[in-house]
């Protein structure tokens, strides 16, 4: 999706893909296949690149700073990203900041987990608690929900720091997308509504409904200063608590065109991908507002059936405005393979669409 | 453009490219560098090909013919196609259905031309005449108005037959914008004003301004069943003369997404890419409507300096709205190496824009 947006631009990229078969490589004209965790296979793909970015961030960080070091911009740079790669990192960053999260410590075993929701407790014990993985976890991965200090061991056994936070009491998840340029000029998007099924992105509304305009400025405002505090380049988005009482509190930071951002395609004056791709060169950015009044995305994830372009025939005939982005992936059941956008003026008609799309196209809607 | 839009669907593009720096050959991920006019190069490129369309209307009639032959899907046909190749089949044929188009007739020699005005002449000599050759022609290349039999000699020197038309008392150009699918579904773009400068598309507007409705659902009515009566399948762009006593007369037709209908990429729900796409693959086709009041697309020509993309620091920073649309092409004076479009509720404001990033990218605009 970045390759797309960065046609019309006349940006060629040149990818470093796993395998073949990663979405990007097979649409992407220059493909190298390696093993982004080699920093000799970086520094012979970095040859001749203008600048590097990525649209995961699992690349080591000192093979990061190894390539700045042999004089490659890296965007973003290591120092903002480390923030997105390790969780603890980035705790400790926005409580130094100010930037309100949930409670959270780093905790060496289950006592020290149990020590830890005693503090937080208002009656009992103080559990559930929140267990995270500091580096690796993603879409509800290396994340842990226990409810006695005996589930607490599980998450300790990869031998990984462990991050133990509040279970917060939210009423809604919220996401801040924002785009910071090298030389400092940032947009937001409006803030959207991310609602998440079994620890995985699902629905994303942009922008989020009945959201008082305070708590949305403030919410954009956290996002750009996080943004100018961390350094980043790039894309920016951060997910956010809506608590019941009214509070924001930051859950995660990703650095790259993001999942509660895919609604932009089709609903932005400028796409999240086309502005990542502005920032990391340095570009003056695009206009971040929405074309409609409500947009809709809705993740398409594999299901029972392997073959869903054949289910384009019904989604397509069904809703001649409806917007499909699949990504290329083989189907296994669960994984995100694709999304579908909706826009329109009536909130319940866009939704509608969109989840009836998703569905049709993953299998679990027949008719 | 067109690899652009199938990237959303999952659809892999297999290109042949005359040369490694053609455009999509800069994108896309598998390009086989070889010669159209070749049969042997088209069957082998065609092996496991699902369909084959195009970007350009070049490749011969006979090769495609055998491509069927071979059981390959050419979408459009050869026997449709034929009618966007060559201008003499395409004007009995439009004759045949009955589309208005302007006077006309097959000319031998010079003395042939002379008559053929004389016959037109409401005073005088009846020139000037407008001579095409009926094959190869484009952007005003094997176009010739004339003003007298002596400069009628010029067009016969290629030895191709040579196609004579009356010079339109026109008021403006149109073009109406179609795309046809395999088991006919059709949908129509608003019909769009066209201008010209030196013979190459300058300026679209999207709607036509000041288009009385009753024209413009004729030349909608009369693209529709121009792609059926040909039996179309993808886009066609049919360019119109709205003359001054008020008819609509066909000039040319392009079957494949068209200059005419770039605007689409921002303006319209479905852009003409999309929807060629999806006609190629018998897919069901977009909605065509607009998504602004107007948009305006500006192509951009290759001025006297080769860097334009050290321009885009002052187009993007001035209208954060504006797409850019480059091509990848080395710039040469007068060649179309991108386009832009504009959008909004103001055409002053949005034809100034437009104009403005377009003259600026090419270097006639400084500041």
């Amino acid at each position: 999706m970045t390759h797309e947006a960065g046609i019309p631009l006349g940006i060629r990229f040149k990818l470093l893909s796993d395998t073949p078969q990663d979405s990007a490589a097979q649409v992407v004209n220059e493909v190298v296949v390696g093993d982004y965790r080699d920093l000799d296979t970086l520094r012979e793909f970095a040859r001749g690149c203008d600048v590097i970015t990525f649209d995961h961030e699992h690349v080591p960080t000192e093979h990061l700073k190894a390539l700045e070091a042999d004089g490659i911009p890296v965007r973003p740079g290591p120092e903002a990203l480390v923030h997105a790669q390790d969780k603890g990192v980035m705790r400790a960053k926005l409580d130094a900041i100010g930037v309100p999260c949930p409670r959270h410590r780093i905790v060496r075993d289950p006592a020290d987990v149990a020590a830890f929701a005693a503090e937080g407790a208002v009656e009992g014990d103080g559990f559930p608690v929140v267990l995270k993985t500091v580096r690796g976890g993603y879409d509800g991965k290396g994340v842990w929900v226990v409810d006695s200090v005996e589930e607490a061991a599980e998450p300790f056994r990869a031998g990984v720091p462990v991050l133990a936070e509040e279970k917060v009491d939210f009423v809604r998840e919220l996401a801040a997308n924002v785009v910071r340029s090298p030389h400092g000029q940032a947009v937001a998007y409006p803030v959207v509504e991310s609602q998440q099924v079994n620890g995985v992105c699902d629905t994303v509304i942009a922008p989020a409904p009945d959201l008082d305009e305070s708590l949305a400025l403030r919410a954009e405002e956290m996002a750009l200063g996080i943004a100018k505090e961390l350094g980043v380049v790039g894309h920016l988005a951060v997910e956010l608590f809506q608590t019941r009482d009214g509070r924001i509190l930051v859950n995660e930071l990703a650095m790259r065109p993001h999942n509660s951002g895919h609604w932009t395609m089709d609903g932005a004056i400028t796409s999240q991908f086309a502005n990542h791709v502005r920032a990391v060169l340095d570009l003056p950015l695009g206009d971040p507002r929405p074309r409609a009044k409500w947009t809709v995305m809705v993740n398409v994830l594999g299901g029972d059936f392997p073959d869903m372009y054949s289910a384009y025939l019904h989604c397509m005939a069904r809703d001649p405005q409806l917007k499909i982005h699949m990504y290329g992936k083989d189907v296994k059941p669960g994984r995100k393979v694709g999304h579908v956008n909706t826009y329109g003026d009536d909130l319940d008609d866009v939704l509608e669409r969109a989840r009836h799309a998703a569905g049709y196209l993953r299998g679990t809607i027949t008719e």
